[in-house]
C-alpha cells in the first residue's frame, strides 16, 4: 500500500491512497482525514486503507480518483511527533573521522549513534531548501526511515520488528560548517539541522517485496545533483544496525508514540565505487585522496534527486526533488 | 487566561479551560477539541477562549462547568510537534563542570546551550516516573517552559517576544547515570532524557503579572523531595538567556511551528541558598565542599513536587506530583 498528503485541509494536509504506479490517488475522509489519525488507529484503519488500495489498482475508473501531481503533495507526514535519525552505516561514521585524523570508538559498532530531529515542520518532496547563506555548507543526506506505531518501553531488537508499518524516504538537510561547533557544545544537533523533506508516498513492507528482509532495505538509492547521478550505494549493504535494533535503541528509556519516524542515517557503502549519500562523504574521500576537498557544498540553485527504484526499474517512493534558495529573515 | 487538557477523547485529550482559582473548568469543543487545535488557529481561539475563562471566573454556574480535579490532567499538550529545551541558567553549567575537574568554554555565556527533546508522548503532573533501573540516575529537573506560535526562520531575540503565548512548569526527568556515555558519543541526549512531565495548566503572560518581564519569570520555582522543600530558587536571578534568545536561537535555521515549547533549563540561583532544583546540582555542590556526593538519585516510591506560586501565595500552574515507579519490559 502506498499513501500520502495532500497540500490542502490544513497543517496536517489530506490523507491519499496512492495506486502502486504512482500515477493516480483518492481521498479517504470516511477512513482517516490525515497520515497521523490513520497512524493512531492503525489496527482499525490499515486493513481499511489497503482495501482502497486493492481497487484503486484494479479499477481505472474509481469514484472519487484524480491523476496523482506529486508537486501538490506535503511530506506524508507535514509535521510528526517524533523524528529520530540513527546513523547505522557506521563506515561512514568511521571515514569521516579518518579524514579529519581522529579514531572512532570501538563501541561505535555495537551502539547506534541516534539523535532527536525537529518534526514541527517538515518539507515536502519538492518543497526548496531554504537558507540564509550558503556559508553554512548546505548537504543533502539521502536515507531510508521507517514509521512505527505505537512501541513499548525496552522493547527487543526482535520485538521491535513488527511495530514497523511504513517506509520513506528522506532527505536530512545538514547545515555542516554549523555542526562541529554544535557538537562541540556537547548537546548534540540543532541549528544544523534545519526541516527534513520526505518522499512524495510512504509504502507499507510488502511493497518492497524480496529487497525487505533482516529488517534492511535491499536496493540502491539513488542520489542525483544537478541531473547528474551522485550515488547508488545500496541500503542493503553495510547497514550495522538494521530498524529493529534502531527502533529498540530509541525505546530504550521510554515509549515511542505512534507515527514516530526513525531513519537509518546517510547510506553508505565501503565500497566506493557507487558513489555517496551526501557531499560530506565525498569531500571525506577527495581529503583522503587529495589532502583537500574538491567538491563544494550546494550552492543556491542547487538541485538535489532522491530516488529508490524497484527491480522492474519502476519508482517505489515517488522522487524527491529539491532546489536550494536563498531565505531572507524578517526584518524584525 | 489558564488551560489544560483532560485525559479523555483519544491521544490529544480534551482541551478545557480552567479558572483562575484551579477549582473549576469547563469543555470547550465549540472552540478547540485539543490544545493543540487551539494552537493552530490562536489569532481566531485566544480571544474566545479568554471570553470563556472571563465568564468561568464571574460566574460560578457557568453552564458546562465542573470541579477541576488535577489528578485527571494530561500534560496541557500530552504530546506535541516540538519540545526543546535550553540550559539557561549557565551558572548551572558551570558548576557541573567545575565538580569534574572542567573549565567551561567562554562562548557558553553567548551561545545558548539548547537540546531537541522527544515530544511523542509527555507524562501528566500525576503521572508515575516509570523506570527499568534506579541504575540509571533517575533525577528531575525543575524548569519553566514557553508555547509559542508560529515563529519564522531567523527572528531576532526582539521580535521572538511576541510569539510567546502560554507558560508551563516542566520536570525535564533526567537518566544522569546514562548521560555521560551517551552525550560522549557527540549526537547529544537520548537515552538519557525519558517521557518529560509538565504542570496541570499552561497560562497566559498576564497571569504572571509583574513577574513577567524581560522574557524572564521572576518567581522563584519550589520543589519538594518526598515532602520536604529541596529548593526554591528563583526564575529571574541568573538566567543568561531569557526566553526571546532561546527562541531566535532555535529558529536560526528553520521555522518553528505552532505549538513548539521551549524550556529555560533546570533554575539555578548562584545564590546556593535557596536551593536547588535538580539533584545533580547539589551532587555537584557536595562534591565541591566534601569531596563526594552523598545525597543520592531518586529510589522507586520517591516523590518530586513542583510548583509556582504568585505574590499571594496561590498555585499559578498546580502542582506536578511524581512518584518514581519500577518498569517491567515486554518479554520480547
Amino acid at each position: 500500500m502506498k499513501l500520502s498528503t495532500l497540500k490542502e485541509g490544513g497543517r496536517d494536509g489530506t490523507l491519499i491512497v496512492v495506486d502502486k504506479q504512482l500515477e493516480k490517488a483518492v481521498r479517504v475522509p470516511e477512513i482517516a482525514r490525515t497520515f497521523q489519525q490513520a497512524l493512531d488507529n492503525w489496527q482499525d484503519t490499515g486493513g481499511k486503507l489497503q482495501e482502497i488500495y486493492t481497487a484503486l489498482n484494479n479499477d481505472p475508473g474509481l469514484p472519487g480518483s484524480f491523476p496523482l501531481d506529486e508537486n501538490l503533495l506535503a511530506a506524508p507526514l507535514p509535521r510528526a511527533f517524533q523524528w529520530v535519525d540513527g546513523s547505522a552505516y557506521v563506515n561512514h561514521v568511521e571515514l569521516v573521522r579518518k579524514a579529519r585524523g581522529a579514531t572512532m570508538p570501538e563501541n561505535f559498532w555495537t551502539d547506534p549513534l541516534m539523535y532527536q530531529g525537529g518534526s514541527d515542520s517538515f518539507l515536502g518532496p519538492r518543497d526548496d531548501i531554504l537558507t540564509q547563506s550558503t556559508e553554512w555548507g548546505i548537504d543533502f543526506e539521502s536515507e531510508v526511515s521507517v514509521i512505527t506505531d505505537d512501541v513499548p518501553m525496552g522493547i527487543s531488537p526482535r520485538g521491535a520488528a513488527k511495530h514497523i508499518k511504513l517506509f520513506m524516504l528522506v532527505n536530512d538537510v545538514s547545515l555542516r560548517n554549523l555542526i562541529p561547533a554544535e557538537l562541540g557544545k556537547g548537546f548534540g544537533f540543532f541549528q544544523g539541522k534545519p526541516a527534513t523533506a520526505f518522499s512524495p508516498v510512504a509504502v507499507t513492507p510488502d511493497e518492497l517485496g524480496d529487497a525487505w528482509k533482516n529488517e534492511t532495505v535491499h536496493l540502491p538509492l539513488i542520489t542525483h545533483l544537478n541531473g547528474e547521478l551522485f550515488g547508488k550505494p545500496d541500503a542493503g549493504v553495510d547497514m550495522t544496525f538494521n530498524f529493529s535494533k534502531l527502533i529498540s535503541h530509541a525505546a530504550k528509556t521510554r515509549f515511542l508514540g505512534a507515527g514516530t519516524i526513525i531513519g537509518s542515517g546517510t547510506i553508505s557503502n565501503l565500497d566506493r565505487s557507487q558513489g555517496s549519500s551526501c557531499l560530506a562523504e565525498k569531500r571525506m574521500l577527495e581529503i583522503l585522496a587529495h589532502g583537500k576537498p574538491k567538491t563544494p557544498f550546494m550552492q543556491f540553485g542547487d538541485r538535489v534527486h532522491i530516488e529508490m527504484l524497484d527491480n522492474e526499474g519502476k519508482s517505489i517512493f515517488g522522487r524527491i526533488e529539491q532546489e536550494v534558495k536563498q531565505y531572507h529573515a524578517p526584518e524584525e
